[in-house]
């Protein structure tokens, strides 16, 4: 449904951003199921930096930025901005401009499928980004989409007010109704691997600690030593 | 037309190739009326440099590094090396041994579509390169090519003696004759830059500046709340 | 062959995998006749590092990192892990958990054509890696594979115990029986190279160097001035 | 949210589906406002054919097609299966024994994001596929995803019972509560379609049947002859 | 340069095109010293169809058909219309109604390097169309371009009035200055590769034919027995 | 190793590659344990063909098909030629007068992860190929390679005298040792199938069949109304 600016979505409460903007992308992911990731072609701009913050959503034409500055006036403390093109773009539609606009707003990053540009600049004003490509190439202002609305990245669908966290490993979406129960999840989560890194620093194995034994055994998988093992392949490997 | 090597292409002078060198690629390109990005595949081997110099162009059949040496010959201090293959190629054309003899001659850089080795080495060494690929293969010395005619890549052509300009978001090449007016309309857009960047600063929205809320307007781009989208759609979003 | 755990391949010694760790990719891959390298796809996870190690190979299912578990107890003091999937995936298999636990081990490094996750945490304790894909997606331990076994990356076999090189420009694979030959190889490499860059940074030309003039006019190169080619070619180039 | 089959998704109509199936992918997109396409990778398996149908939706693990075995049972007259999968894969989930199967309940077709396989026989048989890959690759039935939730391909959200047409042109997926309305514009835009086709034919201009003249004019677009664009440019183009 | 339409370009003759027509992809890609293709990922929408006749380029912005309306007023008999876009799209640019417009007026096909759609009916209507992509993506008509401009397609620069010839193989430009000795070298090198042919058919090898041996022996390469190679590697192969 | 042509490769027998004929692609794959697919970027170049015959490999640097004219000398009735490059290439290095000399052999066919060229004709002269591109790119003549030396394609390695299968669903390379069994558990699954077959046409499900409802149930997938999954997701789906 292009053509819409919607302008008070519900949103996450900034406690419950800054509550999972203490975990790590793969933590948060796993801890809501395996769900949520915007896949593996958004890469940050820059290294070792982690940022949450809710979802304003644009939906733009492909070599077309109107829709981020109508987005722009929708942001806020504590947004990030996500923009989608309606088919698949590279084009540089996001730069140091629209970062500064943003970043006298409060605004945390922003995160793209498409192209960003003035990377260097990016990155010396410490604006977070994450993007499927970088590119010079500008855009032009004269064709409709929306702001605000549902637009899907990756697989993943982003609503307007859902919580997004991005560090190195890439970007996941959080429903802005279950980000309470996400950082809950996440804390747990991140107790447990601290008890299995501890673990497996004094020498514990995966195999025994998850009991994966037996998994291999009902698999089916055989230990051989490696003459076993060239005699049923019949050549050296 | 390949088996040539063209000896003394006129270039773009010292001075434009100079002054372009204070823009960086983005404003470069816009100034041009948004032409001349050499595309999103080429990716620096470096951060936050910037260079610009006179092209010298190479077309070479893939997996063969032969014109390569050719072309060290016919470059000079302030040139550029321009490298390009008959058919897609990602191998390591070049490396740091070239870049030794490059750097020795005043070279400025490389920029190829196919790729380069030595990465570690070209960095510590501050020879910059922008290169589509990173891979350790090596190449041969059989097959000919040419030094010095226009070559292609990522759309766009480069002929010997063209200006290169090149930073994290990409390469831009902009024709020789075109040097000085591309390096004056630069300064004119960096300036304009500057005063909307200290009018963003103070709040200004792009939406006012560019009078772009006419343009929403005029495309039927309607502003929602949140009730009244869900009420429209029939759903929550 | 899926199924199946070896538990003692034959290795390369420690001092061929010492020997061969001084040499670069792509001194390696070159001293080797051009074979032995993993593709341009891997990309380290980190800057300026280079590793060798002995290869613990592993060939799991997509979305799967069963295998991964049951090869850290076969991974010891020297060894680098090697993964692999039988379909191509770009999940998230191995992150800090896992890269704990193998350092605990003495294992140098993990080289995977699927992706990895923690990538600020991996290179924070120092655990270099070099993969197809970063990506947060988790993982399951469901379906069998293999440890040890002979497995295809980038169009090059690994089999268990041959030597793996890895830095800057990608990785390469040395077969056990020829680590020692590949390391003599290398050096006798090196030392040519630095001939010749000794011979480059006096102004010497590979033209020259190589005897290439030759070649170029038996291929049928030409030399032409920038008239003579515009004439030929009938249009200002 | 994996782990859930749903038993009895509402659905699109039996005659709002055939209506739909009446009007190509392309002009069923373009009377939604040009949304709903799932994206240009999702390839026929045939050509020249046209199906539409309520969608069964299937979310699988990859390498894994436990799911789809369980959405058979949940597929009926009308129906048209939609699989994808919690990350990319091109794995052969879907082959002639399935299609059997579903052909013999009345099932419509198979469309997936992953790989199917047995295409000669899916030909033979008449049971219509369009899949982002072909691949012989087989799958295993280990582990859990769902059945009848929304699935997202080609940045489209798909729920179950929403309509789907598919033909040469790719696929098309329409909100079950907006067949109705798509059916009637994509009506509408065909008699358009009609109209302008005579008039096409009569040699009118799309630049006069459009009004476009007027907007070359509005952006500045000139008309030159060859010799002012030669004298423009200072060179032969 | 967008913002230009270029009104009475130079064209090849038709005579010079008829005999173009006669030689396949690959004949004339070869007989003009292998250049001229327009790459691999253009794809024919029909099988077995060959055809040559006079570019009219379009250079659009993506996602928007405008400067296609454009120009069809300057296409006419013999011509084929050659689209681009300023950044990489797989937009359905083109489909019937434009197909049926320049059919109307004597055009030979179209090839572009973003989509087509509506490819059912353009095999149907006999119009033939090579593309880099099939999508059902509709576009707006609201950004500038140019028609009869110099384009780059694949890395080969397309000028209007040059010879476009098409087939299964893909596609290959002639400039328009060099259509007639194209021509002739096409013939010449179908003449010699008849000879080939029915050399080929008595049994004559491509080693004796093309004195090859001597290539092999000058390059090192051996020949061996399976025995004399295994005992060399030192493994069964 | 390049280099080296090797003569006589041990081959698997005629009745072995006349019997693995007699399956598709998919079902010599399952048979083999799901191994032996050379990936799914190899595409037919014609449809409903099969062929099977004993692989002859070639070895080839990228641009260069001279290791191919070396590999014709090598090749007779029963066999099929199967073509990589040391680097990744599209270039046409495979065309009709190629199967014109391998025809007159009686060689069955032709598989490459490169590109092949004279497409319509090969169809037209029944000459089978699978290949990763079609490019009218022509090749030179002057870099060595091997034959009958084992190579990598898709993930796969094929010695030469190993069989090849391949049908529109790709390609799979069986082991020359493996030859008999494969057949044999090849006729084994066909078997299988048809009772699955049979069993699906009267009705059965494939979760009674194979069991699959009590690793639903273990996995714990839940069957759930449209009613309680919307109540239990908070939202309409």
């Amino acid at each position: 449904m292009p053509g819409v600016i919607v302008t008070d979505p519900p949103k996450a409460t900034r406690e419950e951003v800054a509550e999972l903007a203490r975990y790590g992308v793969a933590t948060v992911h796993e801890a809501m199921g395996r769900t949520g990731l915007l896949g593996s072609r958004l890469r940050p701009n820059q290294q070792d930096t982690r940022v949450a913050g809710t979802a304003v959503t644009v939906l733009s034409w492909p070599g077309d930025n109107l829709m981020i500055h109508a987005a722009v006036e929708q942001c806020g403390e504590g947004d990030l901005l996500v923009v989608t093109t309606t088919s698949p773009s590279t084009d540089g539609m996001f730069g140091e401009l629209f970062a500064t606009a943003l970043k006298q707003r409060g605004v945390r990053g922003i995160v793209t499928n498409a192209g960003i540009r003035d990377t260097s600049e990016l990155r010396e004003m410490g604006f977070p980004a994450w993007s499927a490509a970088v590119s010079a190439q500008g855009t032009v202002k004269a064709t409709g989409g929306s702001v605000n609305v549902p637009v899907v990245i990756g697989g993943e669908i982003v609503r307007p007010g859902d919580v997004i966290v991005a560090d190195d490993d890439g970007v996941v979406v959080v429903p802005r109704e279950g980000a309470a129960e996400a950082a809950r999840k996440s804390r747990a989560r991140e107790e447990k691997e601290a008890a299995t890194r501890a673990a497996f620093l004094e020498g514990q194995l995966g195999l025994d600690r998850y009991g994966l034994r037996d998994t291999l055994t009902r698999l089916g998988v055989e230990y051989r030593t490696y003459d076993e093992q060239t005699k049923h392949t019949g050549a050296g490997s």
